[in-house]
C-alpha cells in the first residue's frame, strides 16, 4: 500500500426506481478542499499513462463501468506499484496524494464513468506527463 | 424560468479513449459550498417526486443516460413549472436554490445517473417531500 493513498469503501442505498450511492462529503478522510469535479469516460481496454499532479489530491469515485488504476510511487525508493479496480459492485473512493504517478485503464465493454473531486482546479501547470513505455507496467487484459 | 435556477452549458472535451466532461469548480456560477456529492440513479420511467430542500442549493450534472427535471416554485405566487432535460448530448449543469420543489424522471432504457455537488451534508430535517399526487403533473412519457 503506497503511502497516504486511501481506499474508502462508500454505501449505496436502494431507493424509488434505483438508488443513491455516496461520493464524499467535506468531513471525510481524504477530503483536502473542493476546488473541481470532473467526469473522465473511459472506452473498454484504454488506457491513460501515465499523470502526475503536483499539488492536487485526487478523490475517485467510479459510478459506472469498472476502472483498473494502476499508481507508482517513486518519490522515496526506486518505485513501488498499486493496484486499484473500482467498480459500482467494488464502490469504494481512491484518494491519490500529490507527486505519485497514475494511470488508468476502462474494463468495461460498454464504457466506464470516473468522477474526480479535486482539491485544486484543473491547471496544467501543476501536471507531469509522461509516455506510457517510461513506467515498465504489463497493461494487456488477460 | 423559475428565479434563481440556472442552467450553464458544461465543456465535454475528447481525449485518449474517451472524453472529459466538466461539473463544477469552485469559481462557477450556482456553486455556494461543498457540503457533499453524491449520485442518484433512476431507471427508465421510473419518478422521485417532489422534495423541496430548506437549505440545501442542488447543482445536477447528468454524466450517463437522460433525465427529466420537473421543477415547482410557489414561493411567492400560485406556483410556476420548469422542465429541463438533461443528458450528454445536452450536457450542462442545473442549479436550483432552496424552497423549490423538485421532481425527476429517467429517459434513458439502460438507466440514467445523476451527480449533485451540495452545498451542505444530506440531513433529513431540511428536506420536506410530499407524495406526487400533491403537485399536479403528467408523468406520461410520450
Amino acid at each position: 500500500m503506497i503511502k497516504d493513498v486511501l481506499i474508502t469503501p462508500l454505501d449505496v442505498f436502494e431507493t424509488t426506481g434505483g438508488s443513491v450511492m455516496h461520493a464524499m462529503k467535506n468531513i471525510d478522510r481524504g477530503f483536502v478542499d473542493f476546488g473541481e469535479a470532473y467526469f473522465s469516460n473511459i472506452n473498454y481496454n484504454s488506457v491513460r499513462a501515465w499523470k502526475r499532479h503536483k499539488k492536487m489530491t485526487l478523490n475517485l469515485v467510479v459510478p459506472v463501468g469498472e476502472i483498473k488504476f494502476i499508481l507508482f510511487d517513486n518519490r522515496n525508493n526506486e518505485g513501488e506499484f498499486q493496484e486499484v479496480i473500482i467498480s459500482r459492485s467494488n464502490y469504494c473512493r481512491l484518494t491519490i496524494p500529490p507527486m505519485v504517478w497514475m494511470g488508468f485503464q476502462g474494463l468495461n465493454k460498454n464504457g466506464s464513468t470516473l468522477l474526480n473531486i479535486a482539491n485544486i482546479k484543473h491547471d496544467p501547470n501543476e501536471v507531469d506527463r509522461i509516455e506510457i513505455e517510461k513506467i515498465n507496467y504489463d497493461w494487456s487484459i488477460g
